[in-house]
């Protein structure tokens, strides 16, 4: 609703550095999701967890901004916030007032692949919870008029995050440069101009055909035991037939990459100069064995925080940049991407920042990394698996967006065994097949030259 | 079918530079051509041209390479090729046989908007090249045989024309990196993995919903009488009933132009290195009054071959460039281009070469054109337009163009009246407004620097 996920640059990269006692790594690969079907067609899956009376409850749809046909980008997030609007029972922005009423709270978001709705509350109020998300996934009802208002929210949205924001246009830019065939080259928000024309019967269109039981999965998180939360999803989206034409159109893929791209913004508003790579990489669902976990360790190792090789470069020692991060995003259904991110030291030009960050790259893609650091990565990683620092919002948000990207539950649960089996010849060998300059966008963002002249 | 219609690059360029007795001005606005509507809604244009006892027919479908669905792209291009393997009468390969065997030559082009089919033969031969082409309209047989050998075709086509081609994969990139939104970002020819995957089935599916008289626009300039083609249009064309399903779904339009963008390729196949600049430009049937023909204008003054301001300041004077072009193409349904071009002298780096020629285009954008150019470059394109050195197969491509992409006749035909009306100052507003870097693409391309380093 209020969120937008989009992947934002800051974000992504800094997901995961949270550092954790190593005497809790006993627990890493001990299975803790349980998972169901309704007759329906609904996934359920639940995740027990009893360190506070509370629960984290959200439903996954199989249906994000890619999914949106020529012309009406932005669709999959307006309709994420009709869907506060009501229903037959609920009058507008009831629902998320009913759930502050009893204590807890509740949002949204899209992405390119999925549309999530979620809510906390204690645990005695998930009943309600589940009544009213059953309720609007099949009965959600529009008044022109509200939509109008919320189509001016969704603009004023794009203005504040998109047009006001140069870092985030030049994401936006990046993005579409680097995708020349799949729809990721589209923001998730939308373009403005096709965001006025989106109507009501657009967003029922996309409703219609993609919100049902059969296209969703339920998570639950926290205080409950498994059998009790299935027995109340069948009571209430048990009840709701599933959508048989509930379709996603085969997305097209991209070509091979043929040469990097570069754009190069000047903006009066954009602060010291920034540096900004992005290379073309697998997803997790997609990619070969132990690929993405290997770019995981990659990235984590060459610009991950400031132990990391290009910070020490950077920032440390050469002193051309002032802050320096970088990660590897891989939840996503289609593609996922290195980035590297850099801010230029006072008086240093980007085309220097970029030449000290190339030879870090080289090096890494010439020589791979050593087993130390390898085994610093891996056990920062694991650790961070396991503490679980934000509690049972970002338990259930892990499963939920690796599921929603085509994993398993083993996959996801696995996931520190898979990290223990990468070895530094698989992370040489993803260094040298995906920081690959045909497959990158080189972004720049600095003031124009002259103060007096306006980008 | 084995022309592609890809606005290459220098084709667009140097169209129209062919210098003319001014004497033959004085016909530049005399209409020629005769148009009608047949019953089923197929427009008939004649344009009577008696120098020789030939005549050129064309038939204009009103659907190209962007109106194929996501994930079909060069469908198009594929279904052109296809129309010569023979319908329910004509055996494969029949078709073009026959006009051979009867003197005349034929062939077909696909671009974004249209798909053209083409004959020329001697004037008593039209009714037999009528007959041909209305029954291949409708009565299109294909083996499934004969399409796998055909897309092989195809394949080898874009790997000849485009894969080993850098000047040509450099176009492809600078294109997709141009239209963000808009489906002219992708190649008419086709991705290489799409066009592995195209099937008779997807043809017949394009076939049927775009091919048919009322999508289809007859051009025919030569040795007859309006009244003459007009009848056997109706005995031949006449006779096919219309598809009230023909219509093409709307297609996105570009978002604003936030940033230009810049595509650095080396190559081990490219010559001396060679700079192109490409502006986003409106196309003629969607520009304001007298926009694009201050475009046409403005191009021929600042690049239009050897008299031109930038080919004199590079070429002549500053001797930084061995070639340098520069053209203005409007002829599109939705959006036209800029397009300037130079090659590096020995020894001249392209950042020298980019920074002289941005000199000359800041020049033009902050001082406009001198009446003295604005004269000379006028009495260029009148006279080329009138002089007709391609005969009546330019004069029926000029209509063709022209009324398959949104002008009518009288626009076609007025043409050289409305550039007589172009000021300075429109020159001068159309050189502010879409020589704006924003709106830009920038590529280099060259060899790489170190001969033994493959790129």
């Amino acid at each position: 609703m209020r969120h937008i996920r989009s992947l934002p640059l800051l974000a992504a990269l800094t997901l995961m550095t949270v550092q954790a006692p190593l005497s809790t790594l006993a627990h890493a690969a001990a299975p803790r999701a349980v998972e169901y079907k309704l007759d329906n067609g609904m996934m359920v899956v639940v995740i027990p967890d009893h360190r506070a009376p509370v629960v984290q409850h959200m439903v996954w749809y199989r249906v994000g901004a890619s999914d949106e046909v020529r012309g009406k980008s932005g669709i999959a997030h307006f309709l994420e916030h009709l869907m506060f609007k009501g229903t037959e029972k609920l009058g507008p922005g009831q629902f998320s007032k009913i759930i502050a009423r009893n204590g807890g709270q509740d949002n949204a978001f899209t992405g390119n692949d999925s549309t999530t709705y979620f809510q906390s509350v204690a645990k005695d109020r998930l009943p309600l919870v589940m009544d009213m998300e059953a309720d609007r996934m099949a009965n959600l009802k529009l008044d022109v008029k509200q939509v109008e208002t919320e189509r001016s929210v969704i603009l004023e949205e794009r203005r504040s995050r998109v047009e006001n924001d140069p870092g985030s246009q030049l994401d936006e830019q990046m993005r579409a440069a680097m995708y020349q065939n799949h729809p990721y080259h589209t923001p998730i928000i939308g373009w403005f101009h096709e965001m006025q024309k989106l109507t009501r019967e657009d967003a029922f269109v996309f409703y219609r055909r993609y919100y049902a039981p059969n296209n969703a999965i339920l998570v639950v998180a926290g205080d409950v035991e498994p059998e009790d939360v299935l027995k109340l999803a069948k009571s209430t989206y048990g009840k709701l037939p599933a959508n048989p034409a509930t379709l996603r159109a085969e997305r097209p893929t991209e070509p091979p990459a043929v040469v990097g791209r570069r754009i190069q913004m000047q903006d009066a508003r954009a602060g010291q100069p920034t540096l900004v790579r992005h290379y073309l990489a697998p997803c997790y669902a997609k990619a070969a064995p132990r690929e993405a976990e290997a770019l995981d360790l990659l990235l984590k190792v060459l610009a991950g925080g400031s132990t990391s090789r290009m910070y020490k470069a950077l920032v440390v020692d050469q002193k051309v940049a002032t802050s320096l991060d970088g990660g590897y995003s891989g939840e996503a259904l289609d593609s996922g991407r290195i980035a590297l991110f850099g801010v230029a030291a006072d008086g240093v030009k980007l085309s220097d920042l970029e030449t000290a960050m190339d030879k870090v790259i080289g090096d890494v893609v010439a020589k791979g990394v050593t087993a130390k650091e390898l085994e610093l990565a891996r056990n920062q990683y694991i650790a961070s698996y396991v503490y679980e620092s934000d509690g049972i919002g970002a338990l259930a948000r892990r499963y939920g967006w690796g599921l929603v990207n085509g994993q398993s539950i083993n996959d996801i649960e696995d996931w520190p065994n898979r990290l223990k089996s990468v070895t530094a010849e698989d992370v040489k060998m993803v260094a040298e097949k995906y920081l690959n300059s045909k497959a990158s966008v080189t972004g720049w963002l600095e003031p124009p030259a002259d103060p007096a002249k306006k980008s």
